[in-house]
């Protein structure tokens, strides 16, 4: 079913800003490349077909929550997470870290892993470097991350030293546990293992975290820790440095990021990957992205409004459904209206990314990204 | 857009079953026919693509629930029911009857019409034959239904009788109000109106029902106040006399039925169209339907299932995702469960309609009902 590859290739720069193709087992990604999230099986209210018709390339899985149910082992025995979730396409998961620290009741770090009790039925669970490799072996994604520890935003730079040094020693025993595994799935097929830079925003630490993971030589890269109320400004200062602080033939993936302004700050500054829960989180509230600004379906100004969210989109509920009816469903708790904005939105993402890699082989990036940003940050609600 | 002609033609007799062709503005319906309910303007969890791919025909529309909201002023501002729903395809909207004796508080009811408070905002409503009649117009339908008096089960032979007498002459008023619009709808389609049979249990005011509607010279027939507790029996033996009270030209509808044995029983009686929530309802619930029995997918014996809900079944969660996956998914409570159950269901209430008539084209209907309900009232899940 799958090519067995993993590779990385820039195919065009604009300044820092690179445009690429990652290969995996399941299909090849166009960098920068932006990840849907199926937190738990599924991302929320769009079927796999949807998704694809939507545009999305490569989604991400949460291991935190497949770990606790349905478990790794269930997902492994329902033929992996590409099965289980009728996606063939790639897939990544994260190490469950991030969710450790921000979902789990009553949580004790040691240097070797975390325990803490299970958010859905308080169970305890342990997290270790290892079992991190090895739950993710089962799921089957074609790239995993490591175990790391993320601090919260507002930590000491003591702090942050300590979890950059035990995030670099846990990304060491993860690649040793991933070449154990033969950097392969439980289906058998190759998995490429991300190391995932912390450090806050303290500059040291953040340029510490990279040496350490780069000297590991691992596939690809990820910028942790950020997106955690530290600011745009703050995010944009620890950006600056990843063009030489990370290599410049593996990818890049800033984690949970998110924001369009953020992912073209980020872009610009040489991230390839992102994944965030906005397009699906904001569908379901009603508000829909378009390049104008944002839309708030429930305003009652959108009721006898027959147009659609946006008349320039291609998506399936542009094609279909008017502001009005929208409206409506939202009004009236119909599911089909979180359904309908999710992929309005996912489509919106995926034409953000293509415009970005469209913009940075025509070495037009800087100028449209300051068009695009004062556009899309317009309030299209406001007088209501 | 439509053509304008409306039409119905019985094709195919197996003793009293009919296979037909209703003809409508929005294109044709193969009868007997199943019609998913979009109550409030949208067949809940289901894009109309989704709906057309599991083999639907025609919906239903609630009028009750349009007119209070958005109101069917705006459905109309909005391009009527069929481009709110995005559904070029036949509907049927009911008058709004039923819904006002089953949902509504505080109803007074007089020779004229209805004055109840709405269940979503109290406000105070009236609904008239001639109301009826306006709403449906603007909301564009294909298919109209009278206001009826729709009593509950167990009421005295006195109480049916003046709810009999009270429909019949609402009939003839909403049949004046219709022919005085021209029986278009506000979007200028041809629109045809049904009489509602009305009579509880008894059998002489059923016949009484049946003649006063058919003096009016309708282009189709419901019968209505079924389904409402009466229990199998009792509805297959009013049931029995509609072939000798209803013209063989015209449409027969069965009001909110139902469940495939139900479905049966009546088809082999002679009756031609359907409606109800069944199939998604029960799919939001996890229960799916096949042809050997009922599967409640939250059950744990699916957990690690890696089969489809029917390995016969040719619909997109059968083509696509494991019994374990669907039971994972309703555990975490993720929305793609209930819309991937609804799908499921949808297809097979299609599919069975389909092979009813096959069967009655093949004049095999009887013997093979039998075969299907003992198959379809087996219970999947026993042994748990």
């Amino acid at each position: 079913m799958s090519d067995d590859t993993f590779g990385f290739h820039v195919e065009h720069t604009s300044h820092k800003a690179r445009a690429g193709l990652l290969a995996t087992p399941h299909g090849e990604v166009a960098t920068p490349a932006f990840m849907p999230v199926g937190t738990a099986g599924s991302v929320k209210g769009v079927t796999p077909d949807q998704l694809r018709a939507a545009g999305a390339q490569m989604i991400l899985g949460n291991t935190y929550h497949l770990m606790l149910r349905p478990g790794a082992e269930r997902v492994a025995d329902l033929g992996g997470l590409h099965a289980m979730m009728a996606w063939d396409s790639p897939i990544l998961t994260d190490s469950g870290g991030y969710q450790v620290f921000s979902l789990a009741h009553r949580r004790t770090l040691d240097a070797d892993g975390v325990t803490f009790q299970s958010h859905i039925d308080g169970s305890e669970v342990r997290l270790t470097p290892q079992s991190a490799m090895e739950i993710q072996r089962l799921l089957g994604a074609d790239v995993i991350m490591q175990l790391d520890e993320c601090p919260p935003g507002k930590t000491s730079h003591e702090e942050v030293a300590a979890a950059v040094a035990r995030s670099a020693d846990w990304a060491r025993r993860c690649r040793d546990a991933w070449q154990a595994a033969g950097r392969q799935s439980a289906q058998g097929a190759r998995q490429a293992l991300f190391g995932i830079q912390q450090g806050g925003v303290f500059a040291d630490l953040r340029a510490r975290s990279a040496a350490e993971l780069v000297a590991l030589d691992l596939p690809g890269y990820a910028i942790g820790g950020l997106s955690v109320g530290e600011g745009h400004e703050a995010m944009c200062d620890v950006l600056e440095h990843i063009d030489e602080q990370l290599p410049s033939d593996r990818p890049r993936y800033l984690m949970g990021v998110g924001e369009p302004r953020d992912i073209l700050a980020a872009v610009a500054r040489g991230v390839d990957m992102f994944d965030c829960v906005l397009p699906t989180r904001n569908g379901r509230n009603a508000q829909a992205f378009t390049w104008a600004g944002r839309l708030r379906l429930r305003n009652a100004r959108w009721s006898d409004d027959k147009g659609p969210i946006d008349p320039q989109c291609g998506c399936y509920a542009c094609r279909n459904f008017s502001r009005g009816t929208l409206r409506h469903l939202f009004m009236a708790k119909e599911m089909l209206g979180p359904t309908l904005v999710s992929i309005h939105n996912l489509h919106f993402f995926a034409e953000l990314m293509s415009a970005i890699r469209q913009a940075i082989a025509a070495g037009t990036l800087a100028g449209l990204s300051g068009q695009w940003v004062a556009g899309m940050y317009q309030d299209l609600d406001a007088g209501d």
